[in-house]
C-alpha cells in the first residue's frame, strides 16, 4: 500500500474539495469551494500549496467557473494572479485554455482536469516503484520541505519515493527536518507520514551534521522545483546544504522529481533566478516575534544543489545516475 | 571600542542586575535581585545564559546570600541545583566554596566574585585582540549560537573576535543564523551586535550553504562548550555543519574560547556525551505548536565538529592553527 489514507484534493461536478493545509498540523479539515473565487482564494492563502497540487487545483477552478456562468477569460486571468512564481499553475491553465477558448462545456473542462490529476498521480506512482528498489530495507532517510502528498495529486515526489519502498514492506525511518523559515517540514511531512503510518522523527535543521556524524542516517531524499540539464536542481532552500552534508559522510542524496521538473534549456543550475521572500518569514513565527523589531534579514527561498552533490534523480521517466548530464540527455531523447 | 554599551551582569554590595534574556529581541529590562532565592529563579529560568555569565552571576549570590544571612552550605547547594549540566556554575561555586568554608565576609567573597568577573573580561579581550588582526577588514563573518557579551562578562568569545575586528576599524558584516530549537542567533545575537552599531543580518540555518554558494560568506566564528586535546569542539546544535560546509566551501572556520573550556584529558570529541533537551523546544515556538501532536523529535543540544574542518582556535592565551592538538599541547605546556 502506497496511497495516502487522505486526499489532499477531491472534486465532485461543481465542488473542490481541499484539505486546508493552514491549519495542519493541529487540525485536519476540508473546505469544500463551489465558485471560482473561493478557489482562486485558497490557493492565494496556502490552503493548498506545493506545485503539481496548485495546478490541478486551478485547472477544477475553471471547470467550476464554468459551470457557474463565469466569464472564462476573467477566471483564467483571476487564476493566474493567484501565486504568480507557481510554474506549475500556468502549465496547467496554458493547457485548459484552447478548451474553454474553443468554447468547451463543463463536463469537457472537468476531464481534462481530471487528466491532469491522473498523470500527476502515475507520476508519483512511477517514482514510488523506483524508491521501492532503491531505498535499503532497514533505512534511515532524510528528508527536507514536503514534497508529499499533500504537494501533489496523491503520493508525492520525495515522498513517494519512501512511500514506495514502506508499501513494498521495507522498515523505513524518516527523519524529517523542519525546514525554517515556513517549517514545511516539521508541520506538513511529519503530519502525512504519521498518519500514513510511516515512522517519522522531527529534527532541527541545524542537526542533520551531528545524525550524519553518528552514522544515523543513510541517504536523503527531497523533491526539486527546477532540474538543469547537467542535473543541477533548484529545490527549497536547505537542499543545498543537506545535499553538501550527506556527499562529506559518504551517504546518498536522490532528488525526486516529474519530469516536467527538468529543463533541458538550461545548461546549468547558475542560471536560475532565487526568488526572495518576505522578512516576516524568518522574523516573525505564528505571530510571534523572533528577532528584533528593524533587524535586517535576508530570505532565500530556494538554492541550488550542484549536480556533484546529487547520487540519483528518481524521474517519472526513470532513474538517472552516473552522469547525470548524459543521463538526463538520455531520457529527453 | 570593543566594549559592549550593555551589561549583562553589573553588581553593587547586595544588589545583582541582570539584563534579562527571556525578554530579548522585544524589550530591554534589567531585574534587580537582593536575595539568594531571586538569583537562584533567574538562572533557572534563563534570565542571565550562558556558561561565564552563569558562573559569575552564581559566585554574586553567593555573596548576596552571605550579606542576608542564608547559611552558606544551604546557598551553595540552592545554586548547584540551577543548571545541573552547567559546567562554569559548578567551576565558580567550587572556586567561591573554600572562601566561606573558611568563615570569609560578604566583602570578601564579593572580590572573589569580582575577580571571576575581571577575568573573564580579560579572557574575551584576549580573543578581541586576536580577532583584531585575523578577521580580514570588508569581511562577511557568519555566527552560530550567541557566544557573545550576553553569555559574558562583556565582549564574549565568538562576538569578542568580531568586536576587536570592528574596533580596529575593520569594516565587519555579520551573518547571524538563528540557531533552532531556541534561536539565540536570532534573538540574542541580532540584539546585542544592532544594539552596539555591528551590522548583522539574520538568515535561516538551512540557507547557509546558499550563501557560501554564491561567495558570500568569507568564514564562520563561533564559540565552542569542550575542547578535546585533538581540537575537536563540542558547541552548540549546528556547529558541525557551519564547520562542514565551510570547510567544502573552501572558507575558514573558526573556534573562540577561553582556555578553561580546553580539556587536555579529553583525547578527542568522541567521547564527549551529547546532552538531549526537551522535545518542547523543537515542536513549540513560544508557545506556538508547530510539528503535529505526538509526533517523534529527537533534540540533540549540541554536536561535536572534528578538528579538521576547524582553521584556527583563538583562545584566551593565544592563536592555535595548523596542527590542533600539537598547538593546544604548546599552550598547555
Amino acid at each position: 500500500m502506497t496511497a495516502p489514507s487522505f486526499l489532499t484534493i477531491r472534486y465532485e461536478p461543481g465542488v473542490l474539495t481541499l484539505l486546508d493545509q493552514t491549519k495542519l498540523p493541529t487540525d485536519e479539515t476540508y473546505v469544500r469551494l463551489a465558485d471560482l473565487e473561493s478557489i482562486a482564494k485558497a490557493i492565494e492563502t496556502m490552503v493548498v500549496r506545493g506545485a503539481p497540487a496548485i495546478g490541478i487545483s486551478a485547472a477544477y477552478g475553471l471547470a467550476v467557473a464554468r459551470r457557474t456562468g463565469v466569464p472564462m477569460a476573467d477566471a483564467d486571468l483571476r487564476l493566474r494572479r493567484t501565486r504568480p512564481t507557481a510554474v506549475n499553475l500556468f502549465w496547467a491553465l496554458d493547457r485548459m485554455r484552447p478548451l474553454w477558448a474553443d468554447g468547451a462545456d463543463a463536463e469537457t473542462l472537468e476531464a481534462e482536469a481530471h487528466r491532469i490529476y491522473q498523470e500527476d498521480k502515475a507520476s508519483s506512482e512511477a517514482m514510488a516503484r523506483i524508491g521501492a528498489e532503491l531505498i535499503p530495507d532497514g533505512a534511515t532517510v532524510l528528508t527536507h520541505c514536503n514534497a508529499g502528498a499533500l504537494a501533489t495529486a496523491e503520493l508525492g515526489t520525495a515522498l513517494a519515493v519512501i512511500r514506495g519502498a514502506h508499501g513494498a514492506g521495507k522498515t523505513v525511518r524518516v527523519l524529517a527536518d523542519e525546514t525554517r523559515p515556513v517549517l514545511q517540514g516539521a508541520r506538513l511531512t511529519a503530519w502525512e507520514l504519521m498518519k500514513d503510518g510511516i515512522d517519522v522523527t522531527v529534527i532541527a535543521d541545524g542537526a542533520v551534521a551531528h545524525f550524519l556524524g553518528q552514522g544515523a542516517i543513510d541517504c536523503a531524499v527531497t523533491g526539486a522545483d527546477r532540474i538543469a540539464a547537467n542535473g543541477d536542481a533548484a529545490n527549497k532552500i536547505g537542499t543545498r546544504g543537506v545535499a553538501c552534508l550527506l556527499h562529506h559522510h559518504d551517504r546518498p542524496t536522490y532528488i525526486a522529481a516529474p519530469w516536467s521538473t527538468v529543463d533541458m534549456s538550461l545548461a546549468t543550475g547558475d542560471a536560475i533566478e532565487i526568488e526572495e521572500r518576505p522578512a516576516h518569514e524568518v522574523h516573525t513565527i505564528r505571530g510571534q516575534r523572533i528577532a528584533p523589531e528593524g533587524v535586517k534579514v535576508r530570505n532565500p527561498a530556494f538554492d541550488v544543489t550542484p549536480a556533484g552533490w546529487i547520487n540519483g534523480l528518481i524521474l517519472d521517466r526513470g532513474y538517472v545516475t552516473g552522469d547525470l548530464k548524459a543521463g538526463l540527455a538520455n531520457l529527453a531523447g
